[in-house]
C-alpha cells in the first residue's frame, strides 16, 4: 500500500523521540495502520550533533523549506517550539495543504485561533494531542469517547516539573529551593523553571482544554495563575493532618453563564484520586453528565511519551488520508458554529473552601481578632488549630474555612495582616472538596 | 446537514441509557458533530414498561427486522446481551450493510472472529469500546492513542461487582458472603453472581484486551480464571501489613512466543495506582515502550458510563459517513493478515512472587518442616510470619516468597498440605510487584 510521507520540523527532545519512534517502531505502526509511514525528512538547524539515531540518507537537513514545500510530505509535524518560527512553519505548511500535528502548548494558548482557522480553510487537519499531558490521550478522550457528554469540569495535573517539586517537599519535607534545585539536576526543570513552577505552562494546557470542554472561546489572560514557590513543608505537612494532600490543579468547571478556569496549589483529599499521582506524572479527571468521573495519567512529558503522541496523531491522518476522509472532527471539539465567547470567572466570585495560615504573636486575645474579622466578612470557620512551634517568636495559626466568596476572603486577610499581632503576610492555598466541586 | 439514523436492539439497562442520553443530550452531540444524530427505532419485546423516557412517536417497536431492515438506518446498537438472538441479529443487521455497536463482551470473547469477519467482507465497522470497561477508552486508548507503541504489558480492575466487594472486605472487615450480599442489595451484584465472582467477566474482556494489544489470536479457554470468593479478611489484612491491597486483576504479558493472559486475586503494593481504585470503578494500566505506564479509570459499568461509550462509537461511525470515509481502523487494531495465533503461558510456566498462608498446628519444627518442602522445591522466602492468633486450634503461617515458578509451587503445596500438623488448605494469593512485572 502506498507509504504515506512525513516531515518533522525540529530534533529537539521531542523531534528526536518522533523520528526514533518512526523509525524503530516502524513495523508495528505498519501493521497497525497498514501503510508504512515514512519519516522523509526531519529538519533541524543542527544535523551535526549525534542524537544516536541512525537516519537513512537524505533524511536531515536544515531546510525547513525542503520539508514543506515537497508535494509527497502529506503530514508535517512542528516540534520546534516558541511562538515565532514555529507559528510561521506551521502557517505556510497549511498553506501547501500540508496536514500539521505540534507539540506546541503556548502557541496553541495563545494563536490557537488563527493556526485553526487556516488548517479548516485548507481542509486540513492540525493536530495537538502531545501539546496536553505527553502520552495521555486527552484530546483524544474529550473530542471523541466523551461526544455524547455535557462536560461539567475537570481537573487536572499538568505539569510534572511541579509535581515532582511537591511530591519531593511532601515525602521528604525538603524547602521549595532545595527541591527546584533537585528537579533542576534530574533533568525535571529547565534552568529558568519560570514557566513551569508559575503556573504558566499549565494555563496554556487549561486553556486548550477548557475550549474543547464546553466549546467556549476564552482569553488567556483571563485564566488566574498561581504558582507553587511559596508551597513550604510546614502547609504540606499541616494539609497531611487534616488529610490533603496539596497540587498544582488546574481547574475548570461549566458555570452557564461564565466558566472557571484557574490554576493553583490546591489541597485535595486523599480520596481523591489526584492526590496519590506523584513525581512526574500527570493526570486529568474529567466529570461527564453521562460519565461521571473519568480519570487519565502517565508521563506527560519527556522524549518518548511525547512522541507517542505525536506518532498517534500523525497515525490518525494517515487513516484519514488511506481511506479518502475529508477531515472528520472539528479541531476544537464543537462545530465552529457551535463556538461561544465565554467570560472566565474572576476569581472575587470563586466559592470554595480555603486554608489559611497566619504567624501570630502567642498572645491571648490573638484568636478573638482574627476569627472576628473573618466572622464579620461572613467567613465561618470549620476548624482552628493553633500548633505549638514558634517560628520567628510567632506561633502558626491555621484555618479551615466553610463555603466562602474569595471577594470576602481578601477583604479580611487585608484587615487580618494590618493587625500587629500578625507579623507575616498570611497563607492562602485553596481546598477543592468533593462537595465543593459538585456545589460551586 | 444530513441526519444519521440510529436504532437501537435491547432496552434493557445499558439500551435505556443509549436511548435517554440520545434523547437528552441530543444538541451537544449534534453540536460537536455537525449533523443529528437521530434515533429512529428501539425494538425490545417489552415496550409497555415505563422507563421513564418520553420515546418520540414511531420509535418503540417489538419488532427488530423493522430497524434491521429499514435502508435509513445506518447504525445499529445490539443491547441485548447474551450469545443467542444477539449473535444472529449482529450477523443480520451486518448482512444488510449496518454499522453495528455492541457492548457484548462475552459474544465478542466467544464469537468475535466471525462476527469481524462479517463486518470485514461487509466493509462495514462493528464497534465495541462498551464491552471493555465502560465509559473508559480503552478501545481507542489500544487502537489509536498507543498505536506508535509495542505494547508489553497491562493490568487492570475490570469488574465493578469485584472491586466493590474486595474494598467492602478491606474497608469494613467483612466475610464475602456479607459483602456479596450488600452488594446485591445495592444492585451492584446479579442473583446469581457466578459470572462476575468467579472472574469470567473479567477474563472475557482480557479476552478482548490482549487480542487488540499484542495483535494474537488466544484462545478464551486458555485464560486461568480464579475468582474472589475464597478471599477472607484474614488474608486482606496480612496484606495490609506487607503493604499490598487485594483485587482481582486482569493481568497479560507479551512474552514474544507466548503472551500470559490470566485473571486471579493479585496482592499489588499501595504504590501501584491500581491500589487506589475502590468501590465499583473499574481500572487499567497500560505499558508500552514509548509511553511507559499510562492508566485510565472511571465508571466500568452502569446505565450511562456504558451508554455513552455506545453513543461515542455511533459518533466515531458517523463521522466516517459524513466524511466519506471507509472504515478507518482494523477491527482488532492490527491488519487482519498481521494477526499471529499466540499460545497462552501455561500457570506451571507461571514465575512471580507468592503469599502463602497455612493453618498450621502451633508446635515446633512445624516452620521447619514446611519451610524445608519449600526449600526442595526451589522456593526461597522472603519472609516468615506466625501470628499469635489461634482459629480452629491452629496458627495462621504467613510466607511471602521471592521469584518462584507456579510448577514448584503447586509440587510443594501438594506435599505440605499432607503433613499431619498442617489443618486446612492452604492460602494462595499472586504478587504483582514492580520488579516481578518488570523481570518477570
Amino acid at each position: 500500500m502506498e507509504a504515506i510521507n512525513v516531515g518533522l520540523l525540529g530534533c529537539g527532545t521531542v523531534g528526536a523521540g518522533a523520528a526514533k519512534l518512526l523509525l524503530q517502531n516502524a513495523r508495528v505502526i505498519q501493521a497497525r495502520l497498514g501503510a508504512p509511514l515514512n519519516l522523509k525528512y526531519v529538519a533541524d538547524l543542527d544535523i551535526e550533533t549525534d542524537r544516536g539515531i541512525k537516519f537513512p540518507d537524505g533524511v536531515l537537513t536544515t531546510d525547513a523549506q525542503q520539508v514543506i514545500q515537497d508535494p509527497e510530505v502529506r503530514i508535517v509535524a512542528e516540534l520546534i517550539g516558541g511562538q515565532t518560527v514555529a507559528k510561521d512553519l506551521i502557517m505556510q505548511a497549511l498553506d501547501q495543504g500540508k496536514h500539521v500535528v505540534t507539540a506546541n502548548k503556548a502557541l496553541l494558548a495563545k494563536h490557537g485561533n488563527a493556526l485553526l482557522e487556516k488548517a479548516a480553510s485548507k481542509n486540513v487537519v492540525l493536530a495537538y494531542e502531545a501539546s496536553v499531558g505527553g502520552c495521555m490521550p486527552i484530546i483524544k478522550t474529550m473530542r471523541e469517547a466523551l461526544v455524547a457528554n455535557r462536560v461539567n469540569a475537570m481537573s487536572g495535573i499538568l505539569n510534572g516539573t511541579c509535581n515532582y517539586i511537591l511530591s519531593k517537599i511532601t515525602d521528604e519535607g525538603s524547602e521549595y529551593e532545595g527541591a527546584l534545585a533537585e528537579a533542576q539536576t534530574e533533568g525535571y526543570a529547565e534552568a529558568d523553571p519560570t514557566l513551569d513552577v508559575e503556573g504558566l505552562d499549565t494555563a496554556h494546557k487549561l486553556a486548550i482544554l477548557t475550549a474543547l470542554a464546553y466549546g467556549v472561546e476564552i482569553n488567556l489572560d483571563d485564566i488566574f495563575v498561581e504558582g507553587i514557590s511559596k508551597i513550604t513543608p510546614l502547609d504540606i505537612e499541616f494539609a497531611n493532618q487534616f488529610g490533603y494532600r496539596i497540587k498544582l490543579l488546574a481547574i475548570s468547571k461549566d458555570r452557564g453563564d461564565a466558566v472557571e478556569s484557574r490554576v493553583h496549589p490546591t489541597m485535595i483529599p486523599f480520596d481523591n484520586l489526584l492526590s496519590s499521582v506523584n513525581g512526574t506524572l500527570n493526570a486529568i479527571t474529567v466529570s461527564g453528565d453521562a460519565v461521571g468521573d473519568i480519570q487519565l495519567n502517565g508521563h506527560g512529558a519527556g522524549m518518548m511519551p511525547t512522541a507517542s503522541a505525536v506518532v498517534a496523531d500523525m497515525v490518525d491522518i494517515a487513516r484519514d488520508l488511506l481511506s479518502g476522509a475529508k477531515p472528520r472532527i472539528p479541531l476544537l471539539a464543537f462545530q465552529p458554529d457551535r463556538i461561544r465567547p465565554a467570560r472566565v470567572l474572576s476569581m472575587d466570585e470563586l466559592q470554595t473552601h480555603y486554608y489559611f495560615r497566619f504567624a501570630a504573636v502567642d498572645r491571648p486575645g490573638v484568636l478573638s481578632k482574627i476569627s472576628g474579622i473573618l466572622g464579620k466578612h461572613g467567613i465561618s470557620l470549620k476548624s482552628v488549630h493553633q500548633k505549638g512551634r514558634k517560628s520567628h517568636g510567632s506561633v502558626p495559626l491555621v484555618m479551615l474555612t466553610h463555603h466562602a466568596r474569595e471577594k470576602d476572603v481578601k477583604k479580611a486577610l487585608k484587615e487580618i495582616v494590618a493587625l500587629d499581632v500578625v507579623t507575616t503576610e498570611p497563607v492562602l492555598i485553596r481546598i477543592e472538596d468533593k462537595n465543593n466541586t459538585d456545589q460551586g
